[in-house]
């Protein structure tokens, strides 16, 4: 196996079984899958099937085992690179994927983010600071009370306006009757003023629809999109990110699962594939991401990569004002803080609660810059 | 609610949190993804928020929590079926998909299969007794290697050949030279018999290549396409379904995780979305799922409802020619058994041991239906 691989840690959760076998095993499952005994081409065995580098045990009685995946299988196709990274593996309940190195000539040809961090900071023109992101929730609710809310939001001056990943194509509000409605109002309110609030609407359907709602969104001024890329299908998303160069994509976590460490599917994998900003849920909130992890998805998403430009990440998930201090302290400038339904809850007070939203961030990140 | 709900139990592992309110919590996290208390619109709280109906302690310390699942916001969308039933809560550690009820009118709008077993019979011309299936391994082979394995599993009489669901569309046998050289042999063992071998080649990349791929292959005589729906995004399978009502669609689990109890995914989701043969692990070889599983799975793929025809279950994963018997009694006529890698292991008596499986599967199948 030559330097291209793909350089993936399993975690092993053996039992009985050895760990070194059950590391050949899963070399096999994930590349040839068959015996090796009943392989006839030698080319297959040098340069096909996965190689085990390593075998380390671990404190609490699992191993890691470090594998070198052939990059000839993967082909330059994201949902392949799942398929040979963990497709049959998933099946098993004795392994999870701890980390993953994309060797630097398959990273450039996947190409990553378009926009990257510094592109989402033109377009909303917010350099040196941390960015303020907000959701248009509940799904279910008509487009004059979307259009009002993204109106209340953009006047706040809160960065990205994402519709919830839960907005399907058609029901209540249609993507078109959002996208028109909510465009609008941004507009309305960046006209005169430096800072430009970007509205992002969620992607869904088949990829032909995805294609047309990208389409009719750029049309009507949209600059940034939401999209699920392990719902889309990875490579899916990969196609989008490459048609639409212009164009930032906040990839969100939805049906990600807890059998790929976040780090490297939200940080590495997703990066690699080219969304320019990443959602995922910060610690201490609803879900049970550790500090350490997060840490590690921003690492992952950020760290200078040769031809890779850095994504941004997006902490969200049960996130609230009184803790932007903390969460701008934890993650840097070069981070967009989501706060959703903490917003919403203030109802009647909902302007006055996002201006506090968009001014503590601000003053965090002075803080931190000063 | 309803009763065109999607109605979902979920398996949850709360610990020390109330299975009552995790229930609730899970609730609003796979609908309005927000608290009730924000939301201001009364249509919402009473159509579009899931709704728990029930939650049974069970024996293991787990509970079994029923919730409904608002039709609306799932939109006939395949893939938003999956982002509610399990988006955001995928990446919770404490919650599983137990089991899935799609109602009548949406598992009849998605449509379900266009051939089902009847129609891959009709095109096997395999009527009344259980059918066979092998892989082209391994990836990698050189397209004269798999034109000749391809050729010694026509003549022996198996009646679906399948790629590897790790080919890609490139590399060493490239899909267009796969389709052109397989697709040759099975014609060629197909003249002037009764029985019809089908090859069915692995679709993957982006959503546009894989109907161009499905289109060349239908162009050259292919009659079936493997599909691995998690990896292509389940709402371009069901697109694909639906633009090509000739082809047998051959889905395989890679991706499918072990968070959604399998008979589910694979059995319920995939029936619904269009799959016409679902590939699975079968209990006692390479995977983990038990015979109880593998029973339910091929139940909820061929159980009778209404305006959905019957899937065929196709158990797999480290079968050998040896458990024919025991699995056909297992699953009965109705079903396809794949044996892969383990004839391979025959290498130089790969046409006599090919030959062994069609003949103990036709025996077997005589017993059953003797």
């Amino acid at each position: 196996m030559n330097e291209e691989a793909l350089r993936v840690t399993y975690r092993l959760r053996t039992g009985s079984e050895g760990a070194g076998q059950r590391a050949r095993t899963l070399a096999l499952e994930q590349s040839i899958e068959m015996p090796v005994e009943a392989v006839t081409d030698e080319r297959v065995l040098r340069e096909v099937v996965a190689q085990v580098d390593g075998v380390v045990p671990q404190p609490d009685g699992s191993a890691l085992a470090q594998l070198a995946l052939s990059a000839e299988s993967i082909d330059g196709d994201a949902g392949q690179l799942l398929n040979m990274l963990f497709g049959n593996s998933s099946l098993h309940g004795d392994v999870e994927v701890a980390a993953v190195e994309v060797p630097p000539a398959m990273a450039a040809a996947f190409g990553g983010p378009a926009l990257g961090i510094e592109g989402i900071r033109k377009l909303a023109r917010a350099p040196r600071r941390a960015l303020t992101c907000t959701a248009l929730k509940p799904i279910g609710s008509t487009v004059a009370d979307l259009a009002r809310m993204t109106g209340v939001f953009a006047d706040a001056g809160i960065d990205v306006i994402k519709d919830d990943h839960g907005w399907s194509a058609r029901t209540s509000a249609s993507f078109e009757q959002r996208v028109t409605a909510c465009q609008r109002e941004v507009e309305r309110a960046n006209r005169g003023r430096s800072g430009q609030t970007l509205y992002a609407p969620a992607l869904s359907g088949p990829f032909e629809a995805q294609r047309r709602q990208v389409h009719f969104a750029r049309d009507h001024g949209v600059q940034a999109m939401l999209v699920t890329p392990m719902i889309a299908g990875v490579a899916n998303f990969h196609a989008l990110r490459h048609d639409f160069r212009e164009i930032a994509f906040l990839a969100h976590p939805a049906l990600a699962g807890n059998q790929m460490a976040p780090e490297a599917l939200l940080g590495t994998l997703f990066r690699v594939f080219g969304a320019d900003a990443v959602i995922f849920p910060n610690h201490g909130g609803r879900f049970s991401y550790s500090r350490a992890t997060c840490q590690r998805i921003a690492t992952c998403l950020r760290e200078p990569r040769p031809g890779l430009r850095p994504a941004l990440p997006v902490p969200a998930g049960g996130m609230s004002v009184e803790r932007v201090p903390e969460i701008v302290a934890d993650y840097g400038v070069d981070s967009m803080l989501l706060v959703g339904g903490s917003l919403l809850m203030a109802r009647d007070q909902l302007a006055a609660r996002s201006r506090e939203f968009v001014e503590a961030v601000a003053m965090a990140s002075g803080a931190m810059t000063a």
